[in-house]
């Protein structure tokens, strides 16, 4: 029986998983692959605390480069997260002629370009299934099952920890606070939740999808994004009155030569599939030109999903490694000559359905006023609540919704409205997605 | 460029959605695989009629020696259906050293064995994700991404003329034979529907899921498998009641060394995921050891997203054959060394929760008479929903749900309970998937 050597570089959750696994389904993998992983070094720079799995102390090293430089190793799994150290590392295993494995969305969507590059040069592998929706298959479906499809769209609920903030908003009327608290609470949340509520994280996600999907150089900071922490309780209800569900959305649909992009809080109708992912659970909607709907779901994080991702992703590589191989599938999933610089629509000139939540002065006149103003933007009402709760300053809510709009127009409305001595604060924008979202 | 020579045997609906998708996505497959097909013959008995897609008179033939024969032609595409013609082709072009992609469910479900192992001698691949799922990358899935993990369940819609039938029972509160009539009308079911309502189709894709989840043999007839014939309105109303959709599932559970499989129609809360597949679509819900729940969803059948994961499955041949391998994963999912016979767990020692309607007669000592019997088989009577409807002969319908309890003791109960002159008729027994299905 064949041994494929090992490295991993981390032994946090995801690491110790990966040991837990390669341990307990050792055998089975051996009837799947034909050969048994090895793991020959552990590096991380705390080797004294105690983890849920027991590794002979040989094994364990403060030293990177006894996996670096290790030439049996042949395969060097990377969950030290960040960019800084994880570039480094990566960087010097492909240019050892080693293969990686990785779970660093963060690495992958801000050098991908860089590290797939250095291992086309090096003829080496990169597994990142880890990186985009923990368990799910995300990676492996654009790039091998749906090849042979355009990818019309994606719609995605990538991050677990807004999903999870939003489904407790949603099924026990919490506000964001203290939604996030429980988050935290029950560890779906890091202390700062930055990266999380405020769609960094998910736009790590969606920049790899971009690339593998229309096989793009995708530049991070041109994807728009908006997070969920304006979103209020009222905004939940709402949204329920009309029919829909509040999920943080990335989104990519492709328009003709250019690529829509963008992620923000958005209103699903309730009986389309994605508004049943519930929890810290993840999903894609995806639709291809030939395939029509694929949904995949499953957990986008946690110590034994992700660990799945990652041995997946090393029993690929060692299959190949076993036929004698370096790869096969291109890594992002075009072949390096047609990757090209990605196109994307500008935010002012995307069309969608909008919501709007006004604060306004409780008399007649007031829906008259604003519809004017975004009548004379060309933004045609669809629907309109008007309550009798009085908020803060007598203001009551006056909801409206929208057919299909032009951003720009809508901005530009608002901003006129937003100046009205009859309209309180800053109005809520919630996008509604009807159309695409089929 | 490459070319890569494809010979097309049965120019029937699917067929012509491979030709059409080769020809719509010519440029962007040549983008991702950085190579050609070139479809050298199709073979069909009838060359004669127009199809929606229009192709060079001299690739047609009704010889399929042209195909079989030509030392050109690396990938054999069968697409003829059925048992016999079908295995001949396909056993013919593996001893021709030729790679073929099926979308053929009964001839790998009845002759998968034999292919394979033909495919073995001969090295060459056999790519059958189009067989169960139809666009739904659940083959790849189970072989690859979640290559690591032991599959402790699957349970599946695996047929869309039963999902679509079933749906608009519970959505229009049709009865069987006119959501029967419907499907029929609309294309989604044959003429004969034996195939699909008896659950025979489902019993393909079961064994096809089984072998490839537990590295195992199967034998088709072994599957214990109930059709949706018998799925009465009233039925359907009751499981609303009680909180539940009627599905017709295929369900797959690890049991240590054995293995329980069986097809029936099924009660699943309303809020599981699965619950929320309607219509002609397919599901598939997973749970892994590492990878928890993984849920896929897609078209199961018709012409271009068949065609999505036939073209799938050539470009993954392709990749393997432009990397100068054979293959590189093993046919069913185990090395062929470590595939055993399976080890079926006898239908009579499952145990689940069920529901059972009678027709009694209206009077005091009914469900005391009833419960007795029940209770000397140890069955626990969860729920119980008594109507004052009448039906013919004076009856009512008693609705009695249980605690999980063993199949050989609820089949015995019933017989007795049958045996009653209070009560009318055969037993309606439904069985319920509240614990395996987290």
């Amino acid at each position: 029986m064949e041994d494929i050597f090992v490295g991993l570089i981390g032994f946090g959750t995801i690491g110790t998983g990966v040991i837990k696994l390669l341990r307990e389904n050792e055998e089975l993998i051996r009837k799947r692959l034909g050969a048994r992983f090895v793991i020959k070094k552990i590096a991380d720079v705390d080797i004294e605390t105690t983890r849920p799995v027991t590794v002979e102390r040989e094994i364990l090293t403060t030293d990177v480069n006894d996996i670096l430089t290790d030439p049996e190793i042949s395969i060097v799994v990377e969950l030290v997260g960040g960019y800084t150290h994880a570039k480094t590392f990566v960087l010097e295993a492909i240019h050892g002629g080693k293969h990686v494995v990785t779970a660093n969305k963060a690495l992958i969507a801000t050098y991908g370009n860089e590290i797939f590059d250095a291992a086309d040069d090096e003829k080496v592998n990169i597994g990142f299934e880890a990186s985009v929706g923990g368990t799910i298959p995300i990676i492996k479906t654009l790039k091998e099952s749906l090849a042979g499809n355009n990818i019309e769209s994606v719609f995605g609920i990538m991050n677990g920890t807004c999903n999870y903030i939003l489904t407790r908003m949603t099924k026990d009327g919490k506000d964001f606070a203290s939604a996030l608290k429980d988050a935290q609470d029950l560890g779906f949340a890091e202390a700062d939740p930055t990266f999380d509520i405020e769609a960094v994280d998910t736009a790590h996600k969606l920049a790899i999808i971009l690339s593998l999907s229309y096989g793009k150089r995708v530049v991070l900071d041109d994807i728009y994004r908006e997070g969920i922490s304006e979103i209020s309780w009222q905004d939940i209800e709402f949204a329920g009155e009309l029919g829909y569900t509040i999920k943080l959305l990335a989104i990519a649909i492709r328009r003709g030569d250019t690529i829509e992009a963008r992620i923000h809080p958005t209103m699903i109708p309730f009986d389309h599939i994605l508004a049943s992912v519930n929890g810290n659970f993840n999903a894609f909607h995806l639709i291809g030109d030939a395939s029509d709907s694929v949904f995949l779901y499953g957990q986008g994080a946690g110590m034994m999903p992700t660990a799945s991702a990652v041995v997946g992703d090393m029993i690929d590589i060692s299959r190949d490694i076993m036929a004698g191989i370096w790869r096969r599938v291109p890594l992002r999933s075009y072949k390096k000559d047609r990757i090209e610089d990605i196109n994307l629509l500008e935010m002012d000139d995307v069309s969608t359905n909008y919501y709007f939540r006004f604060s306004a002065v409780d008399r007649p006149g007031v829906l008259s006023a604003i519809s004017g103003i975004l009548g004379s933007y060309n933004i045609g009402i669809s629907s309109v609540i008007q309550k009798e709760i009085k908020l803060d300053r007598d203001a009551v809510p006056l909801v409206i919704t929208t057919y299909k709009a032009r951003e720009k127009d809508v901005q530009m409305a608002l901003e006129e409205i937003d100046k009205l001595d009859i309209v309180f604060g800053k109005t809520t924008l919630i996008r509604i997605e009807d159309d695409a979202l089929r």
